[in-house]
């Protein structure tokens, strides 16, 4: 306690470049880093535990700005404490190529945890950090060696407090009893629409005790720090809830506009960059100033940081002394490894092998993975008997007071909270101990879309283990049947899409999944029973797509994925029967996969002078490029038994080959060009 | 009150009837039929009025089943009334074209008033019930003319509550103090996973006190009729606030399995059904049976609610000759026709006219149509502002107390929660009075994915104003610019995604959006500014594509959409002067609607003989139905000036030249075809 001048200081500095920064960008958000600079100051120069030299080490404290728009805040921390963010990067604030984006992104900036901007996103991801410290410090830790046990801190603001996805989340916390969590609610009565009460006047405290929460509220935030210590200080002692702290304050303190909108999302106006700077003590005419008495305040609390790191290593090599089965396995979680061997253990096939539904399938890798792999950690979205996420002897990840599991348990129950799901398992990816992998019915991982797209940009590698991906689910209907949506996931970068034909292929999906350290995954699996297959081998299937069925001097080349494939497999039998056309399959499990083998391997697959038709029960869209003519479904499903509706949608042999044939003669006498075969190269 | 053994029998009948349907599918949800049998008879029974020969009354109490998958509950109920929903329609639940699917689709069912299913949604839905009732009130009773007061009714369990959209569409109902909306909460501490201790303690009903609403706890939910009575008549009572009333029910009630998992999602095991049936006092061999008492019953209800529509027929009649314009209004909208002449109310623009943003573009359609098209009732997810959908003199819908707006108002300030935004809008959509608006960023439409996708199945018409709509937004960056996003609503069935680019394209899609009762729109709108072009006309754009540029004898075709358009009209110059080279331009703002067109017309526009090119700054994925080549953005943006961040991946009209010649090259010498000739016909 006992703050001053220099405290003072600190705080202005953050706020005026953040004034600066956004001045010069002519963009961004200079309200909230001025309004939430005393907080921060606080809680990065008193409680919070890093190393700027070393933004990897596991065991610090993490920090999630939920309310990304205002990174100002953020990169001048990061700055003023030492990380490699410079002035001239500060300077460089929302330009292109700059380490300083609009929004924090954790692939550009050291420092910067997760990606956040999106609304609720943080909030979500921080609950998965605190959920993956809770586990990983249950499974390292040892008598004498509390290797893990950092805290994980957020600011968010209204915006997120409104957002869906909090609200999950912030149940889930609760409900999970995360007491090393802790939240600062930066309640300042203002979001883009303007003064809040427009549409926001619940009590978001009661909300939150609601959940479980332990909950404070401090009504000075703009200048109570003894106020502000002491809050974090008992939300630190509360080790049974995770705790908010509601803090008031004045967004873009110290401008003409405080308080109010103009400041949230608009860069001071000139006049008002002067008169904060003079307010603040600052030379009106200068920019970008840090007095050299806030470099010093805040590297020697970096320092004490580094001290602590280096402390925790020595710690952690004598552990490696007593423990050292734990020693390494932590250590080859934290490259991103994968244990030796762990490949043999996935299952394989041959034809003729029972049928089964590929939900099964995935759940009997889990089975054979989730002792060789213990970095593993799953759970669904209230579907498990559906989805098929649990293996057999599975702990729960629970607080051991319920009585229903306990902190190292490797299930978790998310609820019916697909949206909080994939942002938490995001934050568990972030924490860098862990792969977490979530079921869902494929139709519903679009209600998580907004976090399913920051796995992708921000190169998390999680598993979305996605069953009931078609018509195929039958009865429960169109509400459920996903038509649109593999083509939005398949249109998202760095999102590899999946959908296995059978045991091999599904195995491949889970091998590059796993082995893909900074891509998500989304595995599209099905209710129903699907044969084995030839030709399926873990060694094709990893290529992303192979002829399944060779014919020399095919009429047509049929393009599947799961389910369908073993349909255009019955389907070259009927050409021929009937219509005396030869056909050979190709199978593709994974679009992105197959587009990174050689343009010769490809068209192997795939030839020049053979009309290609692809077979998939759910939107055409994109299959273009792997086929001359598509044979799909741009339309909503049907309920009824799986069966029925395949037939009613005419996927059958029947079908297919009505189109195959239509497809035949449509190019009869052309020169058919393979669509490999491109003008030019995309952008990547 | 007093109820005896009528009413057991009626509940039991239901109970039943849901046991017989779920067994016969083998397949469906019979647990919560069974426990909410009880306050379905009580809420029928004595509280809602409702004329099951005209589903269509306006002012009818409106019933949503958020927990969709308790259908058959819902069907039981519209049989034993006397909606069209007949006996044999409950033998053929779930099965291939029924009109009882296995979640509730209200094209499919009278009297189903939302689809439901996905969970959250039906919640969401009836705030936007309430919400349409609560306006249509304001706008059209006069003094001694209620002509709207009814209740929206809805039930909800405990998925539902978990989903971050019924959080959004509870505060918002909380703020706007929707004394009209009266919701049951199923407490059965069930869900799929089973207990709902595992994932969901937190206090339910504190949770809604916090967001302002009226809570009230039955505690003997299977058996205390009068208790349940007495609950919805204080939530009448309280007008001022949305009611929740928590009722702890055994789902499954009566089955060997009840209060457990084990009858959530399966059928009952034939011997369960018989032991039920003999329990309720009914034949334990017979199926689908109606004592007589209930059909009596209930259609007197029923009558007594056809007698309620007739005096209000009468009540209208009078009101048209006291208040006709508001009575032909009213006729009017109930029709879904727009006022006459109301299309010449659209802005139109000749070249040369200043360069506006398609977002500023848009606000002045809304400008120029609010005064001729009363239904038109708007919002934004907290982005009034950057969205521009707010007319200058617009009053916002709130409740008067509040001082800031009036329930008359039609600006709706949703927060910062675009998926209850979109529930919401389905459910004002479905009141049958009003055409919802709703701006967010484009990027953020997919954190309303769940409902999107429910406006494209439930036929509701319905606009998004999606604006900064692609990396053109510039600093804010990656976490902000869609990619992935049109190729999502594209695949979506019913969907009309418009990315207009200029002027008269964004008034076509106003127009076409506006015109079209049973399709749900996107418009995708940009943030910088865009010259208005030739050839943009009304007549041309409307139909979804049309020729921007023509060139006798084209090298190439650049095929377009939105801001790049006039890009490309630069590229068709710089191709003469750098390439020789002779390119013409088409426009396609809507995918949806140009399909709509004859194929001469599509091969007027894409011309076999002459290679193309798509030019759009996102996801490639769709494209090849209409060009031959494709130039996109198949990776995330970056932060930056917009000018900078198009000049980085080269979409200029150099960046297009040097993709134009490859494609002439690539094509050269070969016999091009155009990608509208297709082999077969599509499944639609
Ligand atoms: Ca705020
Ligand atoms: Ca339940």
């Amino acid at each position: 306690m006992g703050y001053g001048k220099d405290d003072e200081l600190a705080i202005n500095t953050i706020r005026l470049l953040a004034v600066d920064a956004t001045f010069k960008a002519n963009s961004g958000h200079p309200g909230a880093p001025m309004g939430m600079a005393p907080v921060a100051h606080v809680l990065f120069n008193k409680f919070m535990s890093f190393n700027p030299k070393n933004p990897e080490w596991v065991n610090r404290d993490r920090f999630i700005l939920s309310n990304g728009h205002g990174c100002m805040l953020q990169y001048a921390l990061l700055h003023l404490f030492g990380f490699k963010v410079s002035l001239d990067d500060l300077k460089a604030f929302r330009t292109i190529d700059s380490i300083t984006p609009g929004h924090p992104e954790t692939q550009d900036t050291p420092g910067i945890e997760v990606t956040t901007g999106p609304l609720g996103q943080g909030f979500a991801n921080a609950v998965g950090l605190a959920i993956a410290q809770a586990h990983t410090a249950a499974v390292f830790n040892k008598p004498g060696f509390e290797l893990i046990n950092n805290h994980t801190f957020a600011f968010f603001g209204d915006g997120c407090a409104m957002e869906g996805i909090a609200s999950e989340a912030a149940s889930t916390a609760g409900h999970l009893q995360l007491g090393n969590l802790i939240m600062i609610y930066d309640d300042n009565h203002i979001s883009i629409d303007g003064d809040t009460k427009c549409a926001f006047t619940e009590d978001v405290l009661q909300r939150f005790e609601a959940y479980g929460w332990h909950t404070q509220w401090v009504k000075e935030g703009d200048t109570d720090l003894e106020g502000i210590e002491e809050a974090i200080r008992m939300a630190k002692e509360v080790t049974n809830k995770p705790s908010v702290i509601k803090l008031t304050t004045t967004i873009g303190f110290g401008s003409l506009l405080q308080g109010t909108g103009g400041v949230h999302g608009n860069a001071l106006k000139a006049d008002d960059c002067k008169q904060v700077k003079k307010k603040f003590g600052f030379d009106p005419e200068d920019s970008f100033v840090v007095p050299q008495k806030v470099y010093d305040m805040y590297h020697k609390h970096a320092a004490e940081g580094a001290a602590k790191e280096q402390e925790w290593n020595k710690l952690f090599e004598k552990y490696g002394q007593e423990h050292k089965a734990e020693h390494d396995d932590l250590l080859r979680r934290l490259s991103g490894k994968l244990p030796e061997g762990w490949e043999k253990k996935l299952p394989t096939y041959k034809p003729g092998d029972k049928d089964q539904a590929s939900r099964k399938l995935s759940e009997a890798v889990l089975e054979a993975l989730h002792g060789v792999i213990p970095d593993l950690i799953g759970g669904s979205a209230d579907l498990t008997g559906s989805n098929n996420t649990r293996w057999k002897d599975a702990t729960d990840f629970q607080p051991p007071v319920l009585g229903i599991g306990e902190w190292a348990g490797r299930y978790i129950r998310y609820g019916v909270r697909e949206h909080s799901m994939a942002g938490i398992m995001n934050g568990i990816s972030a924490y860098g101990t862990l792969i977490p992998f979530g079921g869902t019915f494929l139709n519903f991982v679009s209600y998580a879309a907004g976090s399913v797209r920051l796995s992708s940009l921000s190169h998390c590698r999680v598993i979305y283990v996605a069953t009931h991906d078609s018509i195929g689910l039958g009865e429960d209907g169109p509400t459920h049947q996903p038509i649109e949506t593999l083509a939005h996931f398949r249109a998202l970068p760095n999102m590899m899409v999946w959908r296995p034909a059978d045991g091999n292929e599904c195995s491949a999906a889970y091998y590059v999944a796993l082995t893909s350290k900074s891509s998500p995954s989304i595995l599209a699996l099905t209710r129903q029973n699907l044969p084995q297959l030839e030709n399926s081998t873990l060694q094709n299937a990893i290529k992303g797509g192979y002829v399944s069925v060779e014919n020399e001097k095919a009429d047509i080349t049929l393009v599947s994925t799961g389910s369908e494939v073993c349909i255009c497999i019955e389907a070259v039998k009927y050409l021929k029967d009937n219509h005396n056309l030869t056909a050979r399959v190709v199978s593709i499990p994974c679009w992105e996969v197959f587009d990174t083998q050689t343009k010769e391997y490809r068209l192997k697959c795939l030839p020049d002078g053979i009309p290609s038709l692809s077979v998939e029960v759910m939107s055409t869209m994109g299959w273009e490029r792997y086929s001359n003519e598509q044979f799909g479904l741009n339309r909503f499903g049907a309920s009824g038994a799986y069966k029925d509706v395949y037939k009613k949608f005419e996927f059958t042999p029947e079908g297919i080959s009505k189109r195959a044939v239509a497809t035949v003669d449509f190019y009869k006498g052309t020169k058919v060009r393979s669509p490999i075969n491109r003008a030019f190269q995309q952008l990547i």
